[in-house]
């Protein structure tokens, strides 16, 4: 109800009575000063005069469904928005509801996290209002071998957003975005599984949208940093965040479809900086060098070690040789 | 303090005094009284009289820390036993603790299921104090797809703990343990992981042990059976708990030393019904013949199909043509 007043105030863009918004839904005038009241407190500036009813001043920057929706062309993905205002971690609190048995495509969305995690758990900033801090809850009926695919999909979802916006990303495999070479979004996925069943993936996507440099730990200015940063430009987190939502539904369709997200793979191909590079790479407890030849179709890195062996890499640690002499 | 007392209890042999046992342990006769009560109300049948004091009768068949600790023989795997009378399954509560950071090697033993789980979601029969409905926590720094070796490993701990009480266990690939052609265990692998890196593994160990052919459906009674319906003899399940307990800790141990599993994969290799037997394979919606060549270091099937091809399967349903007519 309060989506469809707020749709009214938007449509309208004056002052519309009490009376005409009660006709037009269906309720009582009491109900929608109730709703109006309620939507005040989520942060929409809504002027109100006896006679003359209600004027929507501004919609607060907030990643609600409320919000994000008109930018939203999805079935699946996003049928089910749970936003918080602030939460530990967007994917802890995917896997707490995914293990009750939410639905493939609920979105949980954050304006903060205050325990916000990248891979093997370390640290991600997640300043109140500047990012996109969400996580996507899937069930593909795949291989959890093949699931690091769901990385590559994620990934080329926000490359084509970031294109839709008009920004150049570009992936590190397996698992960030890049502008200018400096990190501006981490994708975590994390699975509950059996052998060869899946009972949920969570892929949780981190961009930092409107960080300033302030924002980012002393330790961290050099390898990451925020498209505004990059670009110059205050960005708008509802659309980007929609434009994902909406690209990853059309990229993860045609993975679950033929289980090989090929496009997904083409993009993160394409658009990785990884590839023709001599890097080092970090297994366990081996550290080796190698050229990068590819990503194949399993979203695998094909290298070329030292001793001219082709090996795949399933996932792993890759930092860029002599690039700015740091590992990024 | 309830462990030491029944040692004390089972050491005499027959009566003794509330203040020798006083003595010995360093707590009141009011304390020790308190035990008593609380030890007969777990099914210890404890004869007390004024002046004689306490004589142990007869200790329940339960699958307690108490029980079967004097059969154990390790030291990281069930440093730590929850004990359940009755539990919805062992896996569900493990993965639950485990999310709270329960320690490797926690075991969850439960009397009884009454949601019990095999693969897929599959009903898994479990009445109480009839079999073993155990599942152990692990937290391997493997890579997520090594994991299907820890099943091999789990099965492997059966049969040497079966090899050691008599009996002998054959291995129908990836998680059955057969007696006759007949499952009397299946292992339930899951697990929680990023793409690299392994949260917790639990593995769910379900032993079929002194169920009667009534205690199985209908439906299941020409797939699945009981230690006791094939050998004919009453199994003592504490001590084939703590064998198959103290066999995974050291398998599991040289897995995790080498992350081969070499040893457990030999026993499985030597121990399987499906090498060189034509069977049938199911694997998502293909079902295909194959011939089953090995079973290969990694724990992946090696199997020819028909038009000659060599393939590896890293998991799946395998059912082996002819055997009485249906899949086992």
């Amino acid at each position: 109800m309060k989506k469809e007043i707020i749709r009214l105030l938007e449509k309208k863009n004056d002052f519309i009575s009490g009376e005409e918004i009660s006709n037009h839904l269906g309720v009582s005038r009491a109900a929608i000063w109730k709703h109006i009241k309620s939507l005040k407190e989520e942060g929409y500036e809504i002027e109100s005069f006896s006679r003359k009813g209600y004027r929507l001043i501004r919609s607060p920057d907030l990643l609600t469904q409320n919000e994000i929706s008109k930018y939203l062309d999805t079935s699946i993905i996003a049928r089910e928005i749970i936003h918080f205002d602030t939460i530990a971690s967007t994917n802890t609190k995917s896997k707490e509801i995914a293990d009750k048995g939410a639905v493939e495509g609920s979105v949980i969305i954050s304006e903060e996290q205050s325990g916000g995690r990248g891979r093997l758990g370390r640290q991600w900033t997640s300043p109140k209002h500047k990012g996109i801090w969400m996580s996507v809850i899937l069930r593909p009926q795949v291989n959890p071998i093949e699931i690091s695919i769901v990385t590559q999909v994620a990934a080329a979802a926000v490359v084509k957003a970031g294109r839709q916006m008009g920004y150049d990303f570009y992936v590190k495999w397996p698992n960030d975005i890049m502008m200018n070479d400096k990190k501006v979004c981490g994708i975590l996925t994390e699975m509950s599984a059996e052998l060869n069943h899946i009972n949920y993936v969570v892929i949780g996507i981190g961009v930092n949208v409107n960080l300033g440099i302030v924002d980012f730990p002393d330790d961290l200015r050099e390898k990451a940093s925020s498209i505004k940063i990059e670009s110059g430009i205050q960005v708008n987190r509802q659309e980007l965040c929609a434009y994902i939502l909406n690209h990853f539904e059309r990229l993860y369709g045609s993975f679950v479809r033929d289980t090989k997200g090929f496009e997904a793979i083409d993009i993160c191909r394409e658009k990785s900086i990884l590839i023709g590079k001599d890097v080092s790479v970090i297994r366990g407890n081996e550290v080796f060098d190698a050229f990068v030849l590819d990503l194949n179709p399993a979203g695998e890195l094909v290298i070329r070690k030292k001793d001219g062996t082709e090996e795949r890499l399933f996932s792993g640690e890759v930092s860029v040789r002599g690039m700015r002499g740091y590992a990024i």
